[in-house]
């Protein structure tokens, strides 16, 4: 049996056929144009998805389900887009929309939540009961694996990882609170770290590396000046890792998963990040007496939205 | 069909049989005599059980199951106490030396997760699918309740949620870590935050109420000054639901609960407490499209760990 997976973003949609165990047989990409509306963008899907079938020379009736994910806030059970700060869309019935062009049940999700299920089908935390994924990019996003599938509390607007509080009274964040995971720890939140040390320490690596031009600096770059010996650098890095380890061990500590999965830009660092994590949170673990919870690399990529999607009918 | 609940503390064991809807029918206590062994201890637990089932007029043939909770960590495969602060046990095989006395199938859990799970059955969270349990008391304790059955992580070392930071880099805790939430929002923080401000500010009303002695100043003496109209108890307070509100708000963001059940000595101010953190959630909730998680008291009381070892069985 196979699965169709669509992944709704603001500025392209991607779809994929998707065999049991997660791989992609075939896959394609729209623009989203959401200027034209919903019911233009759920034909335009439908349309996609018939032209996977034929390339994949399937039918309707090889298809087990389509998933669909989005940013933003679902109502699964009713399969309606609730909100979405990426989308202009509310309050969209998915769904029903879909289900005019295929008679296949549909069911949706958030993308990050996809994401965490797409590594957990066939990626960093494959066949884990337990696992939780966080994304380092322009926010802190994941999504929280429990027995195999998606968590997201009674509303499915849980696991909303980057909004969790680690800095008492601290950062304003655009969602109103303060002190949010994703003001420190967030790929953006690094940028901010790495441009204020570069600026108050001209002699820095960190200057030489981007000519001085402090809106080269990217979520690489104190990486890289450590590596190179840069003390300002070292200092970046150590103190982001040390709210990074704060945020992680927070879900450690609720959730105690088999893995954390670590995606999105900061993620791509790899061991140069994932060791000193490591280290970071072993000094704030509770008890030694039990085994601890392995951080990973996610692996998914750009395949995870699809996948997941694809799975979100398997994995129910 | 009927269940015994056995809950073993530092001082004392208290064990019930209850019905298959949480009530108790008959229940004893005994003394913990740790000094003697864990042996001694456990066949202790074995005549009081026996006394119990006596007292009903019940043979071991109308018991469908043994639920023993302790303070600690528990390996709940292989009924074995790892780990225990308020017991000098270690790695203790309670299921198997417990079998020595009774042909009963026998679970394991931690006393905070039971409490969350007699809530759920019999409690404030009656008949709730997915809720948490927050105790505020000498730390903040607490357990997960997800489809009904306590969540505790991989390795049942999960929901500790008196130990996520919600301070980067704040007050240190005896876990090891600093800022953890227990260290701002648990009775004994309340109380310290109680008697520095009583001792900034000599006129409050907190010294009139405890005659100038800090000693006297326990987690209700803020509330009841602020009540007679106290400005330093106001601000001591509303400080203090900030703190609260933020640990609670991270609960809420990655788990989304229906319902977070507030109990310990804290929570007995009831909704003295609770009106006002609500407000303080609403304020930080990211988006109002969705239901809301309520928060109510705990009910159980001292019957909780009784309750929620016996449901061990029936829910697991």
């Amino acid at each position: 049996m196979h699965y169709i997976g669509v992944d709704i973003g603001g500025m392209s949609i991607k779809a994929g056929i998707v065999d049991n165990k997660g791989n992609i047989l075939v896959n394609g990409k729209i623009s989203t144009e959401q200027e034209r509306g919903f019911a233009n963008t759920i034909r335009n899907i439908a349309d996609l998805c018939q032209k996977l079938l034929d390339k994949a020379g399937l039918s309707e009736d090889d298809i087990d389900s389509i998933g669909v994910v989005t940013p933003g806030i679902p109502d699964k059970k009713n399969g309606i887009l609730i909100f979405s700060n990426n989308l202009q869309f509310r309050n969209v019935p998915i769904k029903s929309e879909l289900q005019k062009y295929f008679d296949i049940p549909v069911y949706l999700d958030n993308d990050a939540n996809a994401a965490a299920l797409a590594e957990s089908v066939a990626g960093a935390s494959k066949n884990i009961e337990n696992s939780v994924l966080i994304t380092l990019g322009t926010g802190i996003g994941g999504g929280i694996i429990i027995n195999n599938k998606i968590y997201s509390g009674f509303n499915d607007a849980g696991s909303e990882l980057g909004h969790m509080t680690i800095v008492h009274d601290g950062i304003r964040c655009s969602c109103g609170r303060r002190g949010c995971f994703e003001k420190y720890a967030s790929a953006s939140a690094l940028i901010s770290q790495t441009r204020e040390a570069a600026g108050k320490n001209p002699e820095s690596i960190i200057n030489k590396i981007t000519n001085g031009n402090q809106e080269k600096i990217d979520a690489k770059t104190a990486f890289e000046a450590q590596r190179k010996g840069d003390s300002t650098a070292d200092k970046v890095v150590s103190q982001y890792i040390e709210y990074l380890a704060d945020g992680v061990m927070n879900i450690i500590n609720m959730l105690f998963p088999e893995i954390i999965v670590i995606g999105g830009g900061v993620g791509n660092e790899g061991e140069n990040l994932f060791e000193p994590l490591r280290k970071a949170l072993y000094k704030r673990v509770y008890t030694h007496d039990v085994a601890e919870t392995k951080i990973k690399g996610a692996v998914m990529g750009n395949k995870a939205g699809i996948v997941g999607a694809a799975m979100l009918g398997k994995k129910r």
